[in-house]
């Protein structure tokens, strides 16, 4: 559907929250990440997340995630194709991270509430969502909001995220919800028709697509593009996809043995045959390869296939 | 004892983890957070914690704190009585305040963790202490780990804290346990005498002395200054301080029924009748009025005054 998709240019479908590859000093190795982005493009990826929990984005200062914004859009790279993740602690460093992505043309902005401090009012949070839209000041701004509880502390519950879409319709758009809880993702499609939610493993894409969201962005679809686009893809033509999707949610969980970032820079470093994966910034820290050994094996028995 | 205050150059007693005053624009009022920390000085702290939870270290950008050290040391306060507040998520961000916060003569460093990722490894905390430590590269570097897993999610588990201690003893010297446990508080300074504790909270001041910790570094200590300040020091004239304590300790208590930044600045905007106390950065938001009076009627009951 060729007119549909230059006409629709809010993002559906399959994205991956990229890994940020790293240099020896772990400064931002633009030129592996818009490889990698464009490896995933390939497999079947509609596009990239950039600077999301999986791209270690929280230990990357201001002006490194601006850098890198920068250098994958150097690299070739389309920013309709890409998300950004710029949601920061301090409401100043949001609005310039944000007004970047949006002036770079990014397709959408992800972004994490205030995660330091908690609990902190629905009122709070409105506050600073408002404060952010207000001071980007760019009718091109498309939020998705980053639902990710069990790191920030800080959950969109359903009635803030109905009091932001209302307040903000044409800004603030769908959801990355990775709160793994079906009731939530349930209730916020059933109370916003047309809210465009994406599941945040790929584990829910079909139940997502069933009530009304629009894709997934997942830390594993750096490994299950192929598969999960396939579903995607599958899924829209009106097909059966209760098998692959089942191969897919069975994959996923066998990544589920480690924390994502180690275990997938570990294992694409297997994969591709490039040490230069195993570089990470503290606090994260490589884990034992006998454990990367045993996903490893698990999600090739299960099926997947990543050439070198 | 102007001999050994002069000579032990580590900081010790009680310290005001400060409010930060905002102009109307909610930039920082450094003329206004210059007095306030003068008036705690006054009322017999030891010293003010800037950047810390309570000063809402976590709203404001890399140059923005940078701006604020800055900013109150132009208005006069010593440096040597301020610990300050540098721990961020990114390492580049860490080092580089903390750079700055050493060369500007802090009296101590105080350190959260990377406070995004978790669950992490202590294996991955140590790696990032370590680069932070070797990046700093300042031998004046005296860093008090800010232990607070209720708002970071990342605890200093005693066995981590040991082994910062023992790798980096001129550097790693203290902690500031806002955990509220009285066991990890304990474990800590059994498993490591001479290591500087502070405790998060007046409640425990008297507590932590008696097993070799140095004083208390509190949101609340904003208010309680003159009265904490006093069991401090008969404490150290070796006075029996169980009744004022007590009357510490209540007082503490009646303020937790709010959230302390809220809490603090809608009642020394009441007590200083001062209403540009009442900004604060979302996602702060004031409380409701009712509730401050109670506060405020209870902290009076239990004897607290604060001079206009």
């Amino acid at each position: 559907m060729p007119a549909a998709s230059t006409e629709n240019l809010l993002p559906d479908g399959v994205f991956a929250a990229s890994l940020t590859p790293l240099s020896e000093d772990m400064s931002v190795d633009y030129q592996a990440l818009a490889a990698h982005c464009r490896w995933l493009l390939e497999q079947g990826a509609d596009g990239a997340a950039l600077l999301g929990t999986t791209g270690e984005a929280n230990s990357f200062g201001l002006r490194e995630r601006i850098g890198l914004i920068e250098g994958v859009l150097e690299h070739g790279i389309p920013s309709h194709r890409l998300l950004v993740g710029t949601g920061c602690c301090a409401f100043p460093d949001t609005v310039a991270l944000t007004r970047f992505a949006v002036e770079s043309g990014a397709g959408g902005i992800l972004m994490l509430p205030p995660f330091y401090y908690k609990p902190v009012s629905d009122e709070g949070l409105y506050r600073y969502f408002s404060l952010v839209v207000d001071q980007v000041k760019d009718s091109r701004l498309r939020i998705y909001l980053y639902h990710f509880p069990k790191l920030t502390g800080v959950p969109f519950s359903a009635a803030l995220t109905e009091r932001l879409a209302l307040a903000f319709p044409d800004i603030v758009v769908g959801m990355k919800d990775s709160g793994g809880e079906w009731a939530h993702m349930k209730e916020v499609c059933e109370r916003l028709p047309g809210f465009r939610l994406f599941a945040g493993t790929e584990r829910y894409l079909a139940d997502v697509l069933n009530i009304g969201g629009v894709g997934c962005i997942s830390a594993t679809a750096n490994a299950t593009v192929a598969l999960a686009a396939e579903v995607y893809r599958r899924w829209r033509a009106g097909e059966d996809v209760s098998a692959a999707q089942a191969q897919l949610s069975a994959i996923r969980q066998a990544f589920e043995a480690g924390g994502f970032v180690p275990v997938l820079k570990q294992l694409f470093a297997r994969w591709q045959q490039k040490p230069e994966w195993l570089q990470m910034r503290p606090p994260m820290a490589p884990l034992p390869e006998s454990l990367i050994d045993g996903i490893a094996a698990e999600v090739e028995r299960l099926g997947l296939r990543i050439a070198p």
